[in-house]
């Protein structure tokens, strides 16, 4: 349903979203899930004080990518709003991407002697080589007809831009996301992109060929390739000025596509906390990424996947210092650590407001976050309703 | 999902949809909900016999007016059926709109001496005042080459119809919901509808030039133009013959919109359930209206809101006994009294049949109801189910 008819205009009321990256798991035989094992007394204070649900970010058993995991959670129907890994890192690095620019991600990797992948990440090369190796990339490779822009993230992460005439992101990635196998030709997937996937395709092997000398970061795999887009803002759909709390590029650069303000340079999240208090009276909304939980969930760490939901925990009473009126505790998606990966599994999520509707629900974790009167729901249908809670939409129909 | 090929025919089986308006609530730091505290022992004894949920009227975080609250109850999608308030106040008023009129509700109001409104509902004047003045409306307002109807609906409140060629709903209210400033111009929201707004205008001069010698009615604030609708009806939808026991005008033009047959002219509870046994035996589906709720919530008053609960329970035996076959108790939206005003959050919901599938539910109200095996879910697809219960939905292909 378009809100945009409804938003109040004026109103005064701050509402705070909390992610935990990859927050959600599972129970099985030898575990509870990892937030339920998790000491959270704050939590569970917040679920008494509130209600609880579980949510689905995309669909009843979709995987979500952390792009339409966050889209949900910021009320964009992840099916209607798609964004490729490209745009987000380019959002991420702010970088501008001009109408007509194709962007895909990139990671050094490792080939061997066969050309075949033994390492998807190049052994996670520290920033410093990975920016040299950049800077060769940007002197060396040249496109005709065609401007390439490589930029660094993180570690073996990169931005590549291609930006010319004609250029089409219909195209398949390079990045077969397993080892053992060469990099794939990128293949065109609409008959207009066909020169795109033959640049792409060109790019690869001047890239092999200028880092042909090292041991570690010898080639690039590219994925996620997409095209300038624009969404609607926060601003223009709900009528808030929303801010961003995010330590890593791509949670930024989705809330910055989003229209929110991406706020200092936080390095931890006690930095994170400090700059939401400065920033507390500038904006109306309040999106505070925690990574923690999900590093860990994927690289199968218990343990530190729990002590990531724990520290978050101890943060809560700074948060609900701020006297929002809207505070949801919830993920963009689940990563348990038994699949070290992404998974569909619902994520348990808390609302408290001052019309907070108390439920039964007295702990913080899937198995009590069921029962709540949240329900299981999408995860898109949340933002309304944390905007009903701060009175920010107006009743629908006579 | 469309029924009609679904609709059985020839089921003898009877619906009994009790509605309570504004029924839902919620619990904070110094209350259970309205519902949650009120003694309901019967219906308690339903929820225990037959399964609980809780409903959404529109969507997650919408906040309903009465049109679409109830069209949801009917089983009609409100975002696809959408009823203006003229609409709803002429079918209310059984005044046939035809195809081409207009129609707003008007309020009369009190206007100071610089033209600002200073009571939205003109203190609530009597019934033979308002009735009065609407006599001098029809007889002195004259709009060139169009027909102008003023009807009374109740207290402050009234219906005008213009009628005449080329006419369009899609006007603004002048009705600005708030004291201290004056009526606005109605303005076109279509190049189309400029001669329309132009109209209302000249009738709002018209009608302040009539009645500028009264004290407090001296003003009539215009909301919610819309034209004559066709909705598809109960009968053409779902095979049954549907009646409305309901007081006030506005849901027996609901019902009336929905091609029900509206019973009688009860004045309370007690004659409500008269009017129902008397024609118990005429149609397949009821609609029971139970206003007070809503009264009573829209005026804050916590006491009277649960009171009007107790009242409707203790009729439910009554209700019992005509023994339908499916019989479902909600409500079109909640009524806070924390908020004295419509709400979003979900209504507390019972459905009870024969196939009545109980659930570990025992208690109506929210928090109980929350946990029952109807889920939480939109209140639209609360119909299909009511049909489902009373075998009168044939098996969805082979």
């Amino acid at each position: 349903m378009d809100l945009t008819p409804l938003v109040v205009e004026g109103a005064t009321t701050k509402i705070l979203l909390v992610v935990m990256d990859g927050l959600g798991g599972y129970a099985d035989a030898a575990h509870s899930t990892e937030l339920e094992e998790a000491a959270t007394p704050n939590l569970d204070a917040l679920a008494a004080d509130g209600i609880s649900g579980l949510v689905e970010p995309v669909g009843p058993g979709i995987t979500p990518g952390s792009g339409p995991g966050h889209l949900a959670l910021f009320g964009y129907d992840p099916e209607e709003f798609q964004l490729g890994r490209g745009a987000l890192s380019a959002a991420g690095l702010e970088f501008v991407l001009e109408p007509g620019d194709v962007a895909a991600r990139g990671n050094f990797c490792t080939l061997d002697a066969d050309g075949e992948i033994t390492d998807r990440r190049a052994g996670r090369i520290p920033d410093a080589e990975a920016r040299a190796l950049i800077e060769r990339l940007q002197k060396e490779v040249k496109l005709g007809g065609v401007e390439v822009f490589f930029r660094h993230e993180r570690e073996h992460r990169l931005l590549v831009v291609l930006r010319g005439d004609a250029l089409d992101p219909r195209i398949s990635d390079t990045d077969p996301q397993q080892i053992g196998v060469p990099p794939r030709e990128s293949v065109a997937l609409d008959t207009q992109a066909k020169r795109t996937a033959d640049l792409v395709n060109e790019l690869d092997r001047q890239i092999r060929a200028t880092l042909s000398g090292e041991a570690k970061a010898n080639g690039v795999l590219l994925r996620g390739f997409d095209s300038h887009r624009e969404l609607p803002s926060f601003r223009q759909r709900y009528g808030v000025l929303a801010a961003a709390v995010a330590i890593y590029p791509m949670y930024r650069g989705i809330a910055s596509l989003c229209g929110m303000e991406v706020l200092g340079r936080p390095a931890n999240l006690t930095e994170q906390i400090a700059v939401l208090h400065a920033a507390w009276d500038d904006y109306d909304y309040f999106f505070l990424h925690h990574k923690y939980t999900d590093s860990a969930g994927e690289d199968g760490d218990r343990v530190r996947k729990i002590a990531a939901i724990e520290a978050l925990d101890a943060a809560v009473p700074d948060l609900r210092a701020l006297k929002p009126d809207v505070l949801v505790v919830s993920g963009d998606h689940a990563t348990p650590t038994q699949m070290a990966a992404h998974s569909w599994h619902p994520v348990p999520t808390i609302l408290w407001s001052k019309r907070g509707e108390r439920d039964e629900v007295e702990r913080y974790g899937e198995r009590w976050s069921a029962h709540g009167a949240l329900g299981t729901r999408p995860t898109k249908t949340l933002m309304p309703i944390m905007l009903a809670h701060a009175g920010r939409l107006a009743k629908y129909g006579a």
